[in-house]
């Protein structure tokens, strides 16, 4: 007997095969009873019809409960109707373990009762798709940059000091040092750059955010690369040939999952490089044209802004040169006028918001310093972090794309808490 | 003019490249001068020969500074005594930034003043060599779990139990809740196990362990993949598998940093599948002919100990089937015998320790509540993955391996420290 499992049925029509499964539901007439079963790998339909099959295995795919695990064998068959293009005819039914009153029933559920249960949740059909989609973003970004010549770099999660206040960290005794937990590497991923050339990080971050949105997570997955001897405009590059890679992946490689969660993939097959730039000045004009009237040269963009912004295209946008005033203190200031920097947010279509902010980084140690006062930062925290201005300083470019938020604009899924395995949010600690 | 990299140099011999760098070191007589430039890619000399270039163009090679950083272009010429295979005849040599004092000298230096300056010792040549391999293993073991079809799964780094006791982990405040930094991901990768049939998490652990030794480390990275429908020989397969993989893709492709760390290259073309077992039973039984008397039936191995067992072997070995009571609570028992667990630990050869430990996990949900009683745990802490074991539970098996221990094992270096880009160590936070 073949042992194989439901995403490789395919090399084995009309043969028998023997899957371990989950009964993900079931339904049944006098005649004829379907199983939706699961594995992990995917999903199909068990069909025994009464009259083919002995009457108590029949009656055990009748009796059998949802959640219950089996080694199910069966023929495989084509089916054109089904997202997977096959069903099972079964022909044995071994059950492993009777699952008895699975919580999560096929009537709807509430939100909370959901997240309350997500050890279970994530065998639903919908939340396995997500999981999928969200692997397929990580091997594809894997293989983007490895291809690329980029070094993976690991920054510590752990660190002594809190550069920019200690408002949004969470903190930790380090035996008798205060540690606190990493916001971003992109510090130590630039001193990487400088011995490795181009790296990238692919780690948790987290921010002790009071903030309870749809596009926020306490703890989330940031993707960091960083390159020397990189400017500004092929910094952009990089960032619209990665999404386009990532997202032409997840389409070539997820078709089933996209097709369970009802996305609208023609907007997927747009996501091609070049994608359109707009600078900051024409962006706060275009949201004047649109009637925008609570914003003004010198402020942040919010969520509706964005999304405003980002309706004006059909690909991601890049909105470039933001004021100096709102962004951090290393990023580069343009050469042809110092009220902005060299730094580009990429504003992802169908208000999703922004899933990467990056810039070109200042490599003159002098400006550093001035930068670093003006802040009003303590220079002794930096002084690791100047040396990389005094050795061998070159013109480099990095950026952070969220994993979640890119996540839930390629699946389609409205909030983040879907697109993470156990998400924590702001009172949301379990499981 | 084309611009390129060292490891690309080998497609442009006898052409004129110019490459972004930095002077690792240099030396020159009146007649000639070297350069060892570096650009994270890869290192590669620089030769100028006083009488065939333009008189400014070899004062400025004399007088460039250790890590100043420069455009150099120059003609790709074959050169069979490197270790990259080809040399630079520079032509020009435009400095970017003059570095002074660079406090990383070619002398020697002592261990705390290098990590002190872990930001500069990573652009040392040995330093580039342990990451590019880190960088190696981890590329490969995203190839590996990705073929083989697993799901890359990210659980949670804050938790909101502390399972086995607070005194080895960190704390922190989670709003108004206590959560602590995780060691393991396991029991959650279970959980998705459940979900998506074989999965695998990377991602970073924490021990606040008070350990001064070259084999730990306070913040380190592991791979942990879980398994459903797998048994405990089964998972040994792949583990054995895994290893083998990783180790024989640093042999392909980086053959250059292996020269560098003056790695024995024959020990690790030796590392393929299968690998020997031994039982733990077997394994004290050679040890006390070995002659150590410090050890009986029911003590757990220490490092002496592993290193001893070790030298029998010219692979890793699985130590399998350890004492129930020295391993915990979640592993399946010997069907054939109640005194051991299904478990094995894979030590690597040369003295570098346990670098996998791994078992079957419990399934039967009786026997899971009763081993939480027994090892006096809070049952109330582990409700949801007690339901594991109540809603469609199957055999399942996994492990983890640190990445840390097998980086220092595979290039050959003494100590953890230098396996990582930023090493956390027990009085150690800085840079
Ligand atoms: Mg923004
Ligand atoms: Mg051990």
């Amino acid at each position: 007997m073949i042992k194989t499992t439901i995403s490789q049925v395919h090399k084995y029509v009309d043969q028998e095969v023997k899957i371990g499964a989950w009964i993900a539901n079931k339904r049944s007439s006098g005649k004829i009873a379907f199983l939706q079963l699961r594995d992990g790998t995917g999903f199909i339909q068990g069909v025994l019809v009464k009259e083919e099959v002995p009457e108590e295995l029949f009656q055990a795919a009748k009796s059998v409960t949802q959640e219950s695990s089996v080694y199910v064998t069966g023929i495989v068959q084509k089916d054109e109707r089904s997202p997977l293009g096959y069903e099972l005819l079964v022909r044995g039914l071994e059950i492993l373990h009777h699952s008895v009153d699975y919580p999560i029933t096929p009537k709807e559920h509430g939100t909370e009762f959901l997240m309350d249960h997500r050890h279970l949740w994530l065998r639903s059909r919908r939340q396995h798709a997500v999981m999928k989609i969200r692997n397929e973003l990580i091997r594809a970004t894997y293989e983007f940059f490895n291809e690329q010549g980029f070094v993976k770099v690991d920054p510590p999660i752990l660190t002594g000091s809190a550069p920019e206040g200690t408002t949004e960290l969470f903190a930790t005794k380090y035996f008798d040092e205060d540690a606190y937990l990493s916001q971003s590497g992109q510090l130590y991923m630039e001193a990487a750059a400088m011995a490795l050339g181009k790296v990238f990080s692919f780690g948790p971050t987290f921010r002790a955010e009071k903030s309870k949105t749809r596009r926020h997570l306490i703890e989330f997955w940031m993707i960091e690369p960083e390159m020397a001897f990189v400017e500004f405009e092929e910094s952009l590059e990089v960032q619209e040939q990665y999404v386009s890679y990532i997202v032409q992946s997840v389409l070539k490689n997820c078709q089933i999952e996209l097709k369970t969660l009802g996305r609208d993939t023609s907007k997927l097959e747009n996501i091609k490089a070049p994608f359109p730039r707009i600078s900051y000045d024409d962006a706060i004009k275009l949201l004047h044209e649109k009637g925008f009237d609570d914003i003004q040269w010198g402020d942040d963009f919010g969520a509706p802004h964005e999304t405003a912004i980002a309706e004006s295209f059909d690909k991601p946008v890049f909105i470039t040169k933001y004021p100096i005033g709102i962004k951090p203190f290393y990023m580069q200031p343009d050469a042809e006028r110092d009220d902005v920097v060299l730094c580009a947010d990429l504003i992802a279509p169908e208000g999703y918001g922004e899933i990467i902010g990056g810039s070109e980084r200042i490599h003159d140690y002098d400006l550093m310093k001035q930068r670093i006062e003006e802040h009003h930062l303590p220079l002794e925290n930096y002084q690791w972090y100047l040396d990389l201005c005094k050795y061998g300083a070159v013109p480099h470019s990095g950026f952070g794309l969220g994993l979640e938020r890119t996540v839930a604009w390629v699946s389609g899924v409205e909030h983040v808490r879907e697109t993470i395995p156990f998400p924590r949010l702001l009172n949301r600690l379990y499981p």
